[in-house]
């Protein structure tokens, strides 16, 4: 179950959600199909030409009574994943959405250009291609819950994992119902929605993850000075092509067990690279702090409240207040 | 721009999110393809043979510090729609998920199976049909705002709607940026997630509006006292076919200007037909009050809060307690 009895109730000042960004096309000259609508009705004509509202994105906002005063913590999923990815953990613990609120935090959190509640625009008339799906497998293993290939099993008892895994795998299968279909082609789209964020609630820090890590360093490079920080947990890439300057307070976090994935190792050096070139970007190797076997949903291991202390610490300590007013 | 400082704070004992329901299968033998998985990038090979969890529902849930003791009350958004239908008004007003947590009641926002962060199956190697996207032309007059047809147009300046609508026009715009596109066979899929729902929290009230009124009273048919009331905003139809008995207390919530609609002239009928037969179906229809020009999406109307309280009302006559202890 859920929990449903905090130790302590979370008290907001402001709690809802707008969709921003986005653009407007028109279809015409569409011939019109039959659909039925519900099943055991009659088939009814649909015509598809008019106006469509496409690549907005949808952000949900929960802010503290009491704010830290020091700007907007933006939430940002990685690839086939929503913005469900930072609430309650498929074990039913409290997720990052919860605990950043409880440090003052103005939690944001973000649905990206076509994943979740911001709707995606219709193929083939508008977007190029349709969406590709991971299969439950193929995540058990790249999110390094599956000690490797083959570690999958749709029975539980035959799967296996890391001896060390943070993960909660009992919960695996929960896990697996946040994971949703995801487009390719939509890099573009979705850091322009994040700029039109940013145009509304002003400069802000960015938590993001696995693919959104070089969309959020790329926003940053692109928005003079409106990202004050970013948390990368395990981006999946960095900027290419690689940025002239980069100079956003970068805080990469790095989980465990990559040294038996080749893709992770290769990744791994890749950031490396970036850092020495760019030294605002600052690499936290769990590892290199003794903390064994996280997942690449570390926000969901059963250590995301220190991971998450860690990374407070490390934005408080970054991000200068924005509004000195409301730290008193 | 929207609220972010309310008259009072809302306190919360939990906060958070789950799915429930759906069904795992496995796809074997189809062949892998190519795709280009980032701008830029090199196509890789994408195997869709593996496992797939599909037809779950996703619920964000809102409890508040102090509880009304009358159970779960359950919003069910309508078709081409999410839960975020239920959260801030397209104006920046607040909507009925804060109204009624603020009313004590334990507040669960579902998106149907298929839409928002429910995600949805890969067509059409799982689902036998693509999505149906409806023309933000379509929504304007379908949704009693426009005047009838061509009442829209892409510049704002040339739209007519209602003289008397009570929806916020001037933000028309923003409201469409939370459209999204739906599927049309997956009345069942719907259902059993909900079935799904209340084995997990047990007896439960349903808000909904347009497409799932039917569905709502279709469950409740089908689950033996576990609905202890719907609150029907202008269902898009009856159960079809029409039950043998239906006992669930049923309040169905009709808007303004239906008179110049032939769909909800005959929608209306029908629901009066159901009424005649079933006593527990009672219609509220809000220009019999004297409330003139509400749209059919009357949760975002700027009288949303006026004809909350009068839900409200109805729901706490209506809900013998369920847990007497937390209303102390």
């Amino acid at each position: 179950m859920f929990s449903t009895h905090l130790s302590e109730p979370l008290c907001l000042r402001a709690m809802g959600s707008f969709h921003v960004g986005g653009r407007r096309l028109r279809l015409a000259g569409r011939a019109a199909y039959e659909r039925t609508m519900s099943e055991g009705g009659e088939p009814v004509s649909i015509n598809p030409n008019g106006s469509y509202a496409v690549e907005q994105m949808y952000v949900q906002y929960y802010l503290p009574e009491r704010s830290n005063g020091r700007g907007p913590l933006v939430f940002w999923h990685g690839g086939g994943m929503t913005g469900a990815v930072w609430e309650t953990t498929p074990d039913g613990r409290e997720g990052w959405v919860n605990h950043f609120v409880r440090k003052g935090w103005d939690v944001y959190v973000c649905d990206a250009v076509e994943r979740g509640r911001s709707g995606f625009a219709p193929y083939p008339d508008i977007w190029p291609e349709g969406p590709v799906t991971q299969t439950v497998d193929d995540v058990y293993t790249r999110f390094r819950i599956g000690d490797g290939a083959g570690s999958y099993h749709d029975d539980p008892a035959r799967r296996t994992a890391y001896r060390n895994t943070r993960f909660p795998v009992d919960h695996f299968d929960a896990f697996c119902l946040q994971m949703v279909p995801r487009w390719t082609h939509t890099n573009d789209a979705m850091v322009e929605a994040f700029k039109a964020l940013l145009r509304r609630i002003g400069k802000a820090a960015i938590v993001c993850h696995s693919q959104s890590g070089p969309l959020a360093m790329r926003l940053a490079a692109e928005s003079a000075g409106q990202v004050s920080a970013i948390v990368g947990i395990e981006p999946a890439g960095m900027p290419s092509p690689a940025p002239e300057t980069y100079d956003t307070p970068t805080l990469v976090v790095l989980g465990g067990n990559m040294e038996s994935d080749g893709r992770w190792q290769s990744l791994s050096a890749k950031i490396a690279a970036f850092a020495r070139r760019f030294p605002a970007l600052q690499i936290l190797r769990l590892e290199d702090l003794g903390i064994q076997g996280n997942s690449h949903v570390l926000m969901m291991d059963d250590n995301n409240d220190d991971i998450a202390r860690r990374i407070d610490a490390w934005l408080r300590r970054t991000i200068v207040s924005v509004n000195a007013g409301d730290q008193a």
